[in-house]
């Protein structure tokens, strides 16, 4: 049974930098705990993984934003270390902490036992992929994600999180032939995973680069860089005769945007650092150019409606004017430069979507 | 009594710009916990605190690295949080924990309540800048610091450390004019407090801006680098005829050079993010061209010796052929791009720190 057309398509317009009425909106992070109904759900389930892992409560979640807000897309409801759990490391997480794994990977031993996953083991987020698909009827369309092989490669040395990398680090200072090999493996598991996405039924897919921007100018290219483009290299660039567009989100990446430039994908994300005017200027022009995604502090939902507003309108002239077709040209599709707070008062998201959808149609009419 | 000559200005030289014979080097917390004398220093004198408010510790632990490694600069043992310690905030260092304010600013009646402190409650800290200057006997010469207004703000708002910012960015997408209330009044005694330390001896100073990366852009501008400026247009450009250099550190400031390069100050910081050759080509060179100083990962010290010699050769050579004067030119101080690591071994720091001083000389003779 094929999936049902898309009604909106404003998101992928814009990740195709094609002209679009406004830009679109959507949230990393938007299926989550800032919403009541999400930690229902979540209680239900008993924890994150038990939602993450049952494709109905995985739809349930990631359905639950686009009821309240006139988001134009929705992303999987997943965690971007699943891949790593289908490795065998073992991922839990723990009540009000982060993720654990029960082993890590620091030996030549541990490398060397390290393989890309049977992706049987991944089915359950190939089965959300379709199962949400196919309750979104078309809505918005579905983005696929993982982290890329650096980010990962972080959590599986470390254990978890970190706050210095010292055990990342100490490893890829003192073994970079383990670390490359590492990173060549996650590359190959990533890439699998994410066009096993697109033949479940993902519209778009992301590699979330988390930690690439703790690591040094130089050690950037080689450690984290290299790896996305193994991945973005072995993707499917169509399905079924769509194009699937690829974003790359480098958290603290700005400095390095010459060089992710040169990315074969369609949309770099960026964080609220990143000054929208000088990105665009650097990276969005051109034949080569890639659409931007980006880039609101996420601690704006905090402040007053409208406040909220007045900060949307400022990072919406910040990128400067929309492209207005036809042909392709720069474009802006609006999130924030990080995941929302599980502390955001969900009305407050209310107003910074409505306000980028009636600034940004406005400036198209005043442009 | 007047202070004893200097006898090694490598440092001071670097830091106007002048030519030096080799590239000289310093680290961040360099007195600290990584040196089993400092722990036994610090276990004497039974804390953190101890240790900064008693003279003569304090300046026992500053000496501390001198008497291992060949650095050329000493700095300070002190901690950023004196300043709202002395407003009356009641820091405390928790065991294996941050920092910890009794209070926090977050209300109207909170910010009216704030005022610059009285200096003679951190004369603990101008007194042991002296008795630092006499027992270094001109050795190297003695850096004072402070925290940025932006960074202490943080701190006075969270009450301690923080993962996300909230409290402080709600205060200031909420409250600007509060925000700026708060950060005028530090601006105003951060300027006292630093010469403060050039009148107790203190012969180049430095501004902590630890968590400027933390905002967006724009806000940098307006809430953590217009403060920075406003410290610097207060300080005294010489004293007793010598002129006082002023570091401005930021750390994950590297998108900002061009905007940092109009503050009044000698050197800027950088972390391992950025290119050493492009800073230097950006703000590096020509009549205002600052001098600059990094920006090691600090993890390299946990790599072995030959490891740490070869990456410091690569720090080097990223800022290219050294300065050689006559008059004023491009040059580079090196250190890490953070603090140093408490689990670093001792022996390492000897690697790195020897490291600079000989692959430096070879660059200004082969060149």
């Amino acid at each position: 049974m094929p999936f049902a057309p898309l009604q909106n398509d404003c998101f992928l317009r814009a990740c195709l930098r094609q002209a679009t009425d406004y830009t679109p909106v959507w949230l990393m992070r938007q299926a989550g705990r800032y919403l009541p109904e999400y930690r229902a759900s979540r209680a239900q389930a008993g924890s994150f993984m038990g939602l993450a892992t049952h494709p109905d409560y995985a739809t349930e979640v990631t359905l639950q934003p686009l009821e309240r807000y006139a988001l134009d897309a929705a992303i999987l409801f997943s965690d971007i270390l699943t891949v790593p759990d289908a490795m065998g490391l073992g991922l839990s997480f723990a009540q009000g902490e982060g993720p654990k794994f029960e082993k890590t990977v620091r030996t030549e031993a541990d490398v060397a036992a390290l393989a890309v996953p049977d992706l049987e083991k991944l089915r359950y987020v190939f089965d959300a992929v379709t199962s949400i698909r196919r309750a979104l009827a078309g809505r918005v369309p579905l983005i696929g994600f993982s982290g890329s092989p650096w980010t990962l490669a972080c959590y599986m040395v470390e254990g978890g999180g970190s706050d210095d990398y010292r055990a990342v680090k100490t490893l890829m200072y003192r073994r970079p032939d383990l670390m490359h090999r590492i990173l060549a493996i996650n590359a190959d598991a990533v890439a699998a995973y994410l066009n096993a996405q697109i033949e479940a039924g993902a519209q778009a897919v992301m590699v979330f680069d988390s930690w690439g921007g703790v690591l040094a100018d130089g050690n950037f290219q080689s450690f984290s860089l290299a790896y996305t483009h193994r991945v973005l290299e072995q993707l499917k660039p169509t399905h079924e005769g769509a194009p699937i567009p690829r974003i790359v989100f480098t958290k603290g990446g700005g400095l390095w945007l010459d060089e992710m430039k040169a990315l074969d994908c369609n949309v770099l994300g960026l964080d609220w650092t990143v000054n929208l005017g000088r990105a665009r200027a650097q990276v969005g022009e051109g034949q080569n150019g890639k659409a931007l995604q980006g880039n609101i502090d996420p601690n704006v939902l905090f402040a007053e409606p409208a406040q909220i507003d007045a900060e949307v309108a400022r990072v919406l002239h910040s990128f400067g004017p929309p492209h207005r077709g036809p042909g392709w040209g720069a474009t802006h599709i609006f999130n924030l430069g990080h995941g929302i707070s599980q502390h955001t008062p969900p009305e407050h998201v209310a107003a910074l979507v409505d306000a980028v959808h009636a600034h940004s149609r406005r400036l198209r009419t005043a442009a």
